[in-house]
């Protein structure tokens, strides 16, 4: 829908429903709809896979062969863990295949909830490795600094170790807030009436996929259980300042979190 | 101001700052303010302590003598927990004191924040007791929904166990996450740039201040605690989930939290 609302590019999306890709043709994000992968790649300069991350890891062995003929054309997926993705688009299609992930979207999921300027102003990470071809990589960038993103360079590895942090880790706790909030308010009945603005931004991404995060999840698992690691640290140094009534070091705890008006982000 | 702009009361704003009463009058907020408590609740009828959870509780012994003169007066409070609160208002003015909680506001302090719409469609707990007198209620809930939300009764200590899971767990674990993005950007520059909108919900509350939260946290510590342990366990399921790379554990847990277009809250 970015693409075409720009007037960028003839854009065949591939997808299992009739009826979805009809709508996603209604709604003006695709010029043609195709349920066969062969017929949708067959003339395509530069293929997007936006599927969750292990069918990504699926689909892609099926491209080395679908594209053999067409050696020019490129390769790049949207999926949100680069490492296992890399490797599996490097083993199925070489230097041709260059991983990368726009940092958009929201916990809605459906073609309903497609908007052409989603991906303004977000930042649209890149993941080349030693193998990655130059234009390849440069074809992928363009492409995403065409519908208004700003790209930034960083291995596969490094992306992943960092939205373990700013993206799975927030979707880990808001599921298991709004599990402990549907756990207690069995007991507690009028649990939800006193639910507010933090509690909604809490659990906002609670509303995301189980299915797509569980596997987001498992294909970044080393560096999330990382990153949970170094969050029940920082738990548990609330959790002892609590039980011993200690309000410097709950101080301490919070402070550390604060997010001042000077350091905005 | 949302009673103001409804023309529903004359406000005297008691506040240690001149040049914040000040602020507050040009405003909209108050029609006069005064610096001393004693010749701010002088001609008052209903009086309503909107500081910082201690501070409230310093504050009420106070009130005993400066409304001895004043046997109709109805005090309330708009604390984030109430059990404490309660406890110190009954002491110091018995039944006339009721306690209460606006759950409305959000993590930006200071009267520049104050919105005549506030309350619209929030939720207003009212925490009564035994001792509470019957007219003293009805004329904060009045009040409440004067300026047009909506009220709930339920017991102080119901009411402390409720927030603790909808807000106060809430607030520790943006703090902590914030903690954690703090810590790991150290090593990883890159990771505020990877930050998009489960990073900005997750950590929307670390901007309150964390003396006012360490001051709820403290006041409302055994809840907090319960909270912070069912919380743990949920995380822990996640946790052994990924270590043991247990696809159908990690879908439960993700699906324990779910939040579905049916059940929206």
């Amino acid at each position: 829908m970015a693409l075409r609302s720009r007037g960028l590019a003839y854009v065949v999306g591939v997808g299992r429903s009739e009826n979805t890709l009809a709508k996603a043709a209604e709604l003006g994000a695709i010029d043609r709809g195709e349920t066969d992968l062969s017929a949708g790649v067959q003339s395509a300069d530069i293929v997007v896979l936006a599927t969750p991350v292990a069918h990504i890891v699926q689909t892609l062995p099926q491209l080395t062969t679908l594209l053999q003929s067409r050696p020019h054309t490129v390769v790049t997926d949207v999926g949100s863990t680069k490492a296992a993705i890399v490797q599996a688009g490097e083993a199925a299609l070489g230097e041709r295949f260059v991983g990368s992930h726009p940092m958009a979207g929201s916990e809605r999921a459906g073609v309903e909830f497609a908007r052409p300027d989603l991906f303004s102003g977000a930042t649209w990470a890149i993941t080349p490795t030693k193998l990655t071809d130059g234009h390849a990589q440069q074809r992928v960038q363009t492409l995403a600094q065409s519908v208004g993103a700003k790209t930034m360079q960083l291995s596969p590895e490094e992306h992943d170790q960092t939205v373990a942090v700013t993206s799975h880790l927030p979707h880990v706790l808001a599921y298991a807030l709004s599990a402990v909030g549907r756990d207690v308010s069995k007991t507690h009945p009028h649990l939800f009436d006193l639910a507010a603005g933090s509690w909604a931004s809490g659990t906002r991404v609670a509303h995301s996929s189980p299915e797509l995060w569980g596997q987001i999840a498992l294909s970044n698992r080393e560096a999330l259980l990382n990153a949970l690691q170094e969050f029940t640290v920082e738990l548990a140094a609330v959790q002892t300042a609590l039980a011993e009534n200690d309000a410097d070091a709950l101080l301490q705890a919070f402070t550390r979190g604060h997010i001042s008006g000077s350091d905005e982000r």
